[in-house]
C-alpha cells in the first residue's frame, strides 16, 4: 500500500473509479500499490454503489486536501467552486492532482498550472477531454515531436447524439432534444452542451496542449447547434456533407491560432463524418505525421474511470521511479498566452441559405454582391420554394469571414431578399 | 547536447527521423538535447537526402553499438540479421534501443526483452505497429488500467489498399496487386504483406502488450488475401459487409487467447469498415473503457519518423528525470508465454460459397449436414449460376471452427457438391 488517494466526489466518475481500483486483477500490476484512503462527498446518507473502509468517507473535503498522508488528490466532484480552491490547496500542500473537470481547467488552468509548477507537482487531466479516449497523454508525449497544424474534434457526445438523430430521422432539433433529455443523453439544463460551451472548454485545453500556449476562454469563438435545422441537414446531405458540431484549433504559417466551436458541414468522406451518436473523436494533424484520429466513448462511468485511473497510474509510476526533477512529458509548463485570431480573420468555406422574393435575376444580384467583396462561389442553387418565397443555397470557396459578413450585410438590404435563415461553415 | 544517438540505417525511416531531429523548431523542446552522433549504412557512396556532420556516417555498425559515447541506438535498418545481433549487443552495452523492426521483435522479442530487463535498459517499438499512430505507448500506459478483451486491427496498409481497390473498382486481386506494385504500394515480393505475415508480426506484438504475455509467432494463425475474390466482395457487400484483412487478438473468460490474421467480413456499420486505402486502424476493447480506436497512416517516412522520434523523446525524458529504477510504463517485462487457443477452438461466424449441381433439394442437404455438426445458419441463399453450376452462399451463426470444418468435410463428399470456392470468417 504505497500511494494514498484522496478522492473528491463519489458520483458517476468517482464511483466508476473506485470500482476499477477495488478490482485490479487483470489490470496493470502497479494499481495494487494504490490505497483509497479518503473520499469526500456532500451527503453521508446517500446510498453508495461501492463499499469503502470505515471512516474513509467524509463531507470535510478540506480535511482531505490538507491531510499529510494523502499523496494524490482525485477531483471528480465537478463545478467551479469549491473544486478550484480545493485543487489549489492540494497543490500548495505538495500533492499531485488528477481531475476530470474541464470547466475548472479551461477557466483556471493558468492559475492551477502555475501553482503546480511552483510546487513541483503534476496536474493530470486525461478525463477532461474525450472521456476514456487517450488523447491528452498522446498530445503531451508521442505527438509532441510533430509541429501540430490542427486539432479537430467531436468532443461533446450530447450534441453529436442530437445531430445524428436529426440526420437519421429527419427530426427537428427541439423534438430530439426533448427525447434526449427523457432518455438521459441530455441534461435538464442543456445549455453547456447545446450552446457549445462544454466543447469550447475542451478545445481550449486541447489547443493549449497541442500548440503550447495558454488560451483565454473568451478568445474561443463559440456557436451551438440550436439553429441547425432539418432543412439544412437535408441540403447538406444532398451536397455530400453531414453537419457536426466541431471544435477546431488550427494554425497556418501566415496567421495566428484560430480556436472555435461551431456546427460545420463535413464532407461525407472525411474521417469525422462517420462518428455518430454519443461517441467522440479527435483528429490531430501534424508535420510530419499527417492525420491521426482517436475515437471512442466520450463519457460514461467506465470510460471516464479508465482515463482517471490511467492518470493515477502515471503518477504512481512517476512517484516510484523519479527523482525530484519533474518529467517534462507529464507537466503543462506554458507560461505565455497564445494569440488567437479573431473570427473575422478566419478563412473558410461557407454554406448559406436565402429566402428570396421570386423575382427574375435574384441569383445574379446575389452573385454581384458576393463579387463586390471578393467572395467566390462554388455553387448557387435554387432549391425550391417555401410558400411564396424562393429558397437559394450557396456554397462559397474559401473566403475571409469578415469579407463574407460584409457581403451578407449588403445582401440583407437587397429588396429581393426576405431573410437568411442559415449560415454554416464548411470544413 | 545531452543525449547521443547511434542510428542504424538511413533509408526511408532513418532519413525521415534525421530530418525531423535536424529541424526541431516548433516541436517538443527536449528534442534540442539530442545529437545525431553516428549513422550506420551499407554504402558510403549512395547519395543521401540529409547532411550529416563529417565522420558521422559509417559502414561499421558494430562500432556504433559498441561506442561508449552512444546513449540510444535507433535500429531502422530492417531485416532479421544483423539487426537482432546489433540490438542485443547495444543492450548488453547498456544502451537503450528504439526500433521500427516488427519482424525482429515478433521473432526475438523474448530474447531481446530478457536481455533489456537484465541490463536495465528500455527497448521502444512504437514504430513497429501502425506507423505513426500512437498505439504501443497507450497500450502500455493509459489503456493498461483496463482488462483488455480484444485488439482488432487493420495493420497492413498494402493489403488494405488492395482490398479497398477491389471493392471500389470491382477488380480482381491479381490485377490490383500488379497495379499496386507499379505504383509502389506493394513490394516486388509481396509475400510478407499479402500472405498476412507482416500483420501476424504486428498482432503478436500488440497481443503481447495488451494481454501481458509473450507470444510464439508460430501460434498465430495466419491467412492472407490471395483467395479473396471479387465475387465474394460483391456478395459480402449485398449482405452488408466489407472484406478486410483483420489481425485479431481476443480473450474470453472461458477460453485462452486467440491470435489470428485472416480476411474477414466486417459489418458496414463497424468502425473498422470505413478504414480505406493505406490507412491503418487499431480497435481496442476493454473493461471498463469499452471500444477505442486509433486511426492514421500505417507507414511512410514522416509518420514512421514521428513514432521513432516519440520513442527517442520518451527515453530522453526518462534519462533526464529518473533514478536507476526502471519506469514500469515504458518497459516490457512479461516472463511467461501466453497459451494460445488452436484455431479449431475459435468460435466465430462463417461465410461460405458453394458451387453445386443444380439438383432439387441441395439446400436441404447442406442444411442437414450443417445440422449434424451443430452449425446453425443465419442465411442460405442461392445467388445464381456459374455456367451449369448453382451458387449458394451461406452465413452461419457463431460456431466452433472445428465443428464447422467437420460439416464442410461431410458436405464436400456430397454428390451434389461441385466445390467450395470460398470460406471466410465474419466479425
Ligand atoms: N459523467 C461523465 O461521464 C463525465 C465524463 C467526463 C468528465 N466528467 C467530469 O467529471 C466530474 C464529475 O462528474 P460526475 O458525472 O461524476 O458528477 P456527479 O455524478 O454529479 O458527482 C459529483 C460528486 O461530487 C460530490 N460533490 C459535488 N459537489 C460537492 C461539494 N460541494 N462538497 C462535497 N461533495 C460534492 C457529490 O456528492 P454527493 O454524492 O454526496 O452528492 C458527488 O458524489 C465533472 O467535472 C464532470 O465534468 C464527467
Ligand atoms: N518504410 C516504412 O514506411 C516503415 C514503416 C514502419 C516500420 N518500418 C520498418 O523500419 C525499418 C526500416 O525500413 P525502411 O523502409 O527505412 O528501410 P530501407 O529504406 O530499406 O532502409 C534500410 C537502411 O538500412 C541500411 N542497412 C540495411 N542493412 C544493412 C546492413 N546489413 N549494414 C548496414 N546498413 C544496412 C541501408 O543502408 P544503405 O542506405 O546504404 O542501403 C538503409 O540505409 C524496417 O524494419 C521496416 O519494417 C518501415
Amino acid at each position: 500500500m504505497g500511494i494514498k488517494l484522496g478522492i473528491l466526489g463519489l458520483g458517476t466518475v468517482g464511483t466508476g473509479t473506485v470500482q476499477l481500483l477495488q478490482d485490479v486483477v487483470g489490470r496493470h500490476p502497479l494499481l495494487k500499490e494504490i490505497e483509497i484512503y479518503r473520499v469526500g462527498v456532500r451527503s453521508l446518507s446517500k446510498p453508495r454503489a461501492v463499499e469503502l473502509p470505515a471512516g474513509a468517507i467524509t463531507t470535510d473535503l478540506e480535511a482531505i486536501v490538507n491531510d499529510p498522508a494523502v499523496d494524490i488528490v482525485v477531483e471528480v466532484m465537478g463545478g467551479l467552486e469549491p473544486a478550484r480552491s480545493l485543487i489549489l490547496q492540494a497543490i500548495n500542500n505538495g500533492k499531485h492532482v488528477v481531475t476530470a473537470n474541464k470547466a475548472v481547467i479551461a477557466r483556471f488552468g493558468a492559475e492551477i498550472f502555475t501553482a503546480a509548477n511552483q510546487a513541483g507537482v503534476y496536474v493530470m487531466l486525461e478525463a477532461a477531454v474525450g472521456g476514456g479516449i487517450p488523447v491528452i497523454q498522446p498530445l503531451k508525449q508521442s505527438l509532441s515531436v510533430n509541429r501540430i497544424q490542427a486539432i479537430t474534434g467531436i468532443v461533446n457526445g450530447t450534441t453529436n447524439y442530437i445531430l445524428t438523430r436529426m440526420q437519421t430521422e429527419g427530426s427537428d432539433f427541439s423534438d430530439v432534444l426533448a427525447d434526449a433529455q427523457r432518455l438521459g443523453y441530455a441534461e435538464a439544463d442543456p445549455t453547456a452542451d447545446v450552446d457549445g460551451l462544454d466543447a469550447a472548454d475542451k478545445i481550449a485545453i486541447l489547443a493549449s496542449l497541442g500548440f503550447g500556449g495558454r488560451i483565454h476562454l473568451q478568445d474561443v469563438y463559440c456557436e451551438g447547434i440550436r439553429q441547425v435545422s432539418k432543412t439544412d441537414i437535408t441540403y447538406a446531405e444532398k451536397l455530400g456533407f453531414v453537419i457536426k458540431l466541431l471544435a477546431i484549433a488550427k494554425k497556418t504559417s501566415s496567421s495566428p491560432l484560430s480556436v472555435r466551436v461551431h456546427p460545420t458541414l463535413v464532407p461525407k468522406t472525411h474521417p469525422l463524418a462517420s462518428i455518430n451518436g454519443v461517441n467522440n473523436a479527435i483528429l490531430v494533424e501534424g508535420e510530419p505525421i499527417g492525420q491521426v484520429m482517436f475515437f471512442g466513448p466520450g463519457a460514461g462511468a467506465g470510460a471516464t474511470a479508465s482515463a482517471v485511473s490511467s492518470d493515477i497510474l502515471n503518477l504512481v509510476a512517476t512517484l516510484q521511479t523519479s527523482t525530484a526533477k519533474p518529467n517534462p512529458l507529464l507537466g503543462c509548463g506554458h507560461q505565455h498566452y497564445s494569440e488567437i485570431a479573431p473570427i473575422a480573420e478566419l478563412v473558410t468555406r461557407f454554406y448559406a441559405r436565402f429566402l428570396t422574393k421570386d423575382q427574375p435575376g435574384v441569383i445574379g444580384k446575389l452573385g454581384t454582391s458576393f463579387g463586390n467583396y471578393g467572395v467566390s462561389l462554388e455553387s448557387i442553387v435554387q432549391t425550391g420554394f417555401q410558400g411564396e418565397l424562393a429558397e437559394i443555397v450557396v456554397v462559397t470557396h474559401d473566403v475571409k469571414e469578415g469579407d463574407f459578413r460584409q457581403a451578407l450585410a449588403e445582401i440583407r438590404d437587397l429588396p429581393a431578399i426576405d431573410s437568411i435563415p442559415s449560415l454554416l461553415r464548411v470544413l
